[in-house]
């Protein structure tokens, strides 16, 4: 930018110290689906929505499991914040991460006022490494006590997602390649708290996946279909 | 909150100088409906999509309009930051205001790092008073040079205005208390830039409203019945 000398005398003569100063950080709420082991050679593993939490290794709130986050350095846009932070948990780089909210209770850190500018993020929990860092059963976490205020920014989370999920592909985010409709079910049901009719579930994802030629191969039941999202082709990553 | 005694030992000797400090600041789109005169005794003055901006008296971008706006103060919240500033330029305290986006870029204040949470409010502009501030119009405010990133957060704004408007009632809160089926069409029309077909719109709008037993009193065409939302009523504001 170019300014008039008036205007660049001004600047020139501005001091950030004269006006209040807060840091600001990004906080993360990476969701991803994992399976527990079946309790039966003749059933699927449970799926569950999971969210990524690290323990605190660090005052304050040591040894309480937290989310990922940061501080936004001087030459790191906010986006650039999440997307190092990111880096920092999982090897994968094409997930998707919008912005939530920004949240800036004056309590909210014991350390200073810290305003958090919190993302969710989808991943596919099988295609992702995770490093210190640990996934944690989004209906256990509602009984942990986390640090700082992170239990509401993952309740506004939740509420996100569960927004999201009708009118948007945002789900896909955490599906394998390849899924059959009642694992799809099951993500929406756990997602949205609720048991969905099959037939107004069929309605729902009709358009936004397409069947392939293959099928579960579980010894003990009836083989199902696999679908895939129409959208899941490499260029749609991180749209 | 309490700390054991080495988490408290490390709080008091935590120095927030030690770290990145940047400044932040609340941006508010406010939306509001105004009138033109009508150019013919036979037509209604043509209502259109307006936004609150004010003419910046210092530097930086000094006599450019921009969005009304403030540092967060250390004591305050981000959304007592927001209220605040509303009410340095209106007097209506009780308005329809959601955070929309916090924008981050590194430059975009050539002052320091400052980051901007902004806000959307809607507002009845026949109820509302303005200080220090002017009405422009959306379509004049596309073809003027902002202060800031203004721009870039207005586009945001509009963006999110039209996504609530089909699924939730927050047009009401720029609606006057009462209106014809024709007035809520065209804001509809402005706000989504396109042309409605009057059946579909109804369809939009059954549920939302209820009809009075009042009349347009305009001389020179048909009087039309005046409909009234169906949550205005004194404790749906603000929710």
């Amino acid at each position: 930018m170019k300014f008039d000398t008036d205007e660049q005398e001004f600047l020139d003569k501005y001091d950030p110290s004269d006006y209040p100063s807060i840091a600001v950080a990004v906080d993360i709420v990476v969701f991803g689906i994992s399976k527990s082991t079946p309790k039966s050679y003749r059933r699927l593993g449970k799926q569950s929505l999971n969210i990524m939490l690290v323990k605190r290794k660090e005052y304050p709130f040591k040894d309480k499991l937290a989310l990922p986050g940061g501080f936004v350095l001087p030459e790191e846009t906010i986006d650039e914040t999440a997307k190092r932070v990111l880096k920092t948990k999982t090897e994968l780089n094409e997930i998707y991460c919008e912005q939530l909210y920004t949240f800036g209770d004056i309590n909210r850190d014991p350390r200073m006022r810290v305003i958090s500018c919190a993302y969710i993020a989808l991943v596919d929990t099988e295609k992702t490494q995770i490093k210190d860092a640990e996934w944690v059963d989004a209906d256990i976490i509602k009984n942990t006590d986390l640090a700082f205020d992170h239990a509401v920014i993952i309740m506004e989370a939740l509420k996100r997602l569960r927004g999201k999920i009708n009118y948007t592909d945002i789900v896909f985010y955490m599906m394998p390649e390849k899924f059959t409709i009642s694992q799809l079910q099951e993500i929406y049901e756990t997602i949205l708290q609720k048991k969905l009719l099959p037939a107004a579930f069929r309605r729902t994802i009709s358009g936004k996946i397409i069947q392939t030629e293959e099928f579960t191969q579980n010894a003990g039941h009836r083989p199902s279909r696999l679908y895939r999202w129409i959208g899941n082709c490499a260029d749609s990553v991180n749209k």
